[in-house]
């Protein structure tokens, strides 16, 4: 009778996922596809479409089915994960009244309109109350979900990004990270500055990048029957496991940042492809992550694409669609994919000083959510450890301060541990890799990445969230998470040799 | 009260057609983005929404506003009409068990399925079973929904595509229509068979043929900031009036047929991008009738672009874009747009034959949902009809005579009708047009549609569904739908002159 009812669930939630994987390509096509026109119209679809979810999953056959289903003592792994996870869903859900939820994403629709309008005028002032408007939303919608999952506001935010992480154990393995990397970048710095690199000559037409983009995915196993390479603003990687809609964008003057973006979204792609196909529409079949989705993105990125193995298989690929050039020696390339410098934007930061910009929006929202920091004083406790800790002064520089990122003015507040956390998982799981497989750099190199792509499919991408993302990462790797992998790959990769 | 009811009602309403516009959306992607691999997810995916619409069509909350609503005797026009509109949604949907819609939604599914594979097998012995199911729920729907509407079966079929119209009234415009055309097809190909017409010479740039119908989309007042023009496998229109997604394929040895879709589908396009922008989201400013939807398809491209003053703004096009040739003649290019050639295919049909294949359907519904005739003798009265009406036979030829029509086994019957109710009311819409613009041919020859598009958009478009097809044509044309025109316009184009 509980299995039949738990049967009744997986169904239930099954139309849930149907309608999520249906805004996710709305969500896509508004940003690749759409005419201007539309997005009046587009916003009433997506708005209505996330209310029919949430009413879907506040409803009260929802909760009496999970409550038969609980007194199931017969659900395999997979499925009594599965309970847990519908579980936390519905208690988040339910802990939102549906004024609160609406007025949230209204807000934040709002202050993200004013961000972008008001942001290259560099005026904080007029964002100001739209902006508070949204953290006070943010905060009451955390205090009451904090509260329903028995833990704090801020924790709770962490949790919807990195579950299994708390404000307790990101302390700890920041403040290892941040002690060892801090001396790190200066010697880094110094080093590079002896040898500078040369700047590749375009232009470099926007179809052959295009095709180099195409042989790249291609190379790194992905499967173009389940999806598709467009052109966005941003480069994002969105739809669902079987139709996979990644996206990147060109300028004829400069390649490898279409090259990288799409390497990078290739890691999440490669993840969602790899999802166990049986398990689609289900909360344990489907990548509750951040922290865990980020480790792939930057696995390929940045350990696979951005190290000289790869360099030697791109170089020809290279020569092939743009002709020979001085910047394009093997050293030369190296050197232009692991150039340091601290800057006043993430995301243009390099794998060096990018945990720097994260560790300080987790230092401010910590001191937002614990009352020591109010929105008016933002930009000057920003500027104060921008200062601290990459030596710049962000004085009247909202733009490229406080108001650069769109995460906050969208309520995503507890999002940015989840790319350094991911980040050092990548390096804790790309060692373990590496050490099992000696000769996969040589592979890299000849442009062979089954061997790597095997090994992330069996290990990660089919285990899915059938596993808690920590226990996952022991069971790969014999520990949880630690700085340690990723500080060692910074030593070898700018210091070593 | 009842008002407040009422806006209940419009918002409730509203939201429905929301999840419409996702489910259009969804569609044109899978036709023209969505990579192979994905077609279960999809089918899934608007599978649900399905449902979800369904549910709401049938509520105790729709039921209920409704019949609040109906007390209110202040409604305006628009709104009294849009409520009438939304009652019959009503109905229609509730006089439908949800088993019903399912099974028929499913068989429907199967029974394309089978046909696109079967049907280039010319297997009509294993189609046969898909078939039988399908026409079988469909009659059982037609049933119960001819009985809430105080209908037939076979014309609660016609309401649903062209509302207005019943057999009754349908047999006497046929009647007419088939009494004089069938003489004219005769008379029509003697006197064509004197001048044989040049074919143009390609291959025709994909390029230059895509350049070339968005220049005519430009010039017949298409907007694209509300819509966009893509490849499909059969050319389509579909989205919304701010996302007008329009669709045309294209072969290098022939540019006619992808520049006629695309004038076809412009009509389609600008009927839906003229609907007045408050309604949007309710029936009243949504298109009821195909009739009208067709009428407008066909206006442009039939009496607009296959006439001489659009062959004249066309050849400069022509010659700029794929230099001169024999076959770019005014003349030339005239005969090749309104050759006459009975044939097997509705789809390949010219304007003169086209009713003759559409009357064939017509005959085969009535007789199909009489009892008359069964499912199994089909090809045999297929075969006895086309020789009557075309001298062809189509015996053993199923592939390209019953079975050559997706609507059928997509459960689309009723549909075939509206294809030349909407043409003859093209033709009269057009001739009372062309009668109060006496210079309208001079400007098109000059390239300017305004003058056209501000007539349709002030008289068709803007008026959406607030009357019925036949009162407004009348407040329009001064009468209801007759054959008259359509046959005028036949000889003045082919006999005349």
């Amino acid at each position: 009778m509980a299995i039949k009812k738990y049967q009744q669930l997986k169904k239930y939630y099954a139309r849930i996922s149907h309608l999520q994987y249906a805004q996710r390509i709305l969500m896509w096509d508004e940003a690749v596809m759409m005419p201007e026109g539309a997005q009046e119209a587009r916003a009433s679809a997506v708005a209505t479409l996330n209310l029919t979810i949430h009413r879907m999953l506040t409803a009260k056959r929802m909760k009496s089915l999970i409550d038969q289903a609980r007194h199931d003592d017969t659900l395999e792994t997979w499925d009594a994960m599965n309970l847990k996870l519908i579980e936390k869903k519905y208690i988040r859900s339910v802990s939102l009244p549906s004024w609160l939820a609406e007025e949230s994403a209204k807000a934040a629709i709002l202050c993200e309109q004013a961000w972008r309008k008001l942001r290259p005028e560099n005026n904080w002032k007029d964002f100001l109350p739209f902006f508070e408007k949204v953290f006070n939303l943010v905060r009451e919608a955390a205090e009451r979900e904090g509260q329903a999952l028995g833990m704090t506001a801020y924790d709770a935010l962490l949790d919807l990004y990195a579950p299994g992480f708390s404000q307790k154990n990101i302390d700890i393995i920041f403040s290892q990270l941040k002690q060892a990397l801090h001396p790190l970048v200066t010697q880094i710095i110094g080093r590079q500055s002896d040898d500078a690199a040369v700047a590749p000559v375009g232009p470099f037409p926007v179809e052959s990048q295009r095709n180099l983009g195409l042989a790249v995915m291609n190379a790194l196993c992905f499967d173009f029957t389940r999806g598709r390479l467009d052109i966005s603003h941003h480069p994002f990687c969105s739809g669902g496991p079987s139709d996979v809609r990644m996206t990147t964008r060109y300028t004829e003057h400069e390649f490898l940042s279409s090259l990288f973006g799409i390497c990078h979204e290739t890691g999440h792609a490669l993840y969602e492809q790899g999802l166990p196909g049986v398990w689609v529409d289900q909360p344990v079949g489907q990548i509750d992550s951040m922290v865990m989705h980020e480790s792939q993105s930057l696995l390929i990125e940045m350990e696979v694409c951005r190290s000289m193995p790869f360099i030697k298989y791109l170089q020809p690929l290279l020569v092939q669609r743009f002709g020979d050039q001085p910047a394009f020696t093997f050293e030369n390339l190296f050197r232009l994919v692991t150039r340091v410098t601290p800057g006043y934007i993430r995301v243009d930061a390099d794998e060096v000083t990018y945990p720097m910009h994260v560790m300080l929006r987790y230092e401010l929202e910590k001191a937002l959510f614990s009352g020591e920091l109010s929105i008016q004083d933002l930009p000057a406790a920003w500027n104060d450890l921008m200062v601290r800790y990459l030596g710049l002064s962000t004085a009247g520089n909202v733009k490229n301060g406080v108001m650069q990122d769109v995460h906050w003015p969208g309520g995503a507040f507890g999002y940015f541990p989840a790319y350094t956390l991911g980040r050092m998982m990548a390096a804790q799981l790309f060692t373990v890799f590496s050490e099992r497989h000696p000769h996969s750099s040589g592979e890299v190199q000849s442009g062979k990445f089954n061997h790597l792509h095997n090994w992330l499919s069996e290990n990660i991408y089919q285990a899915a969230s059938s596993l808690p993302v920590q226990e996952l990462l022991t069971r790969i790797t014999g520990k949880p998470l630690e700085a340690g992998y990723f500080l060692d790959h910074i030593r070898a990769r700018y210091l070593g040799g």
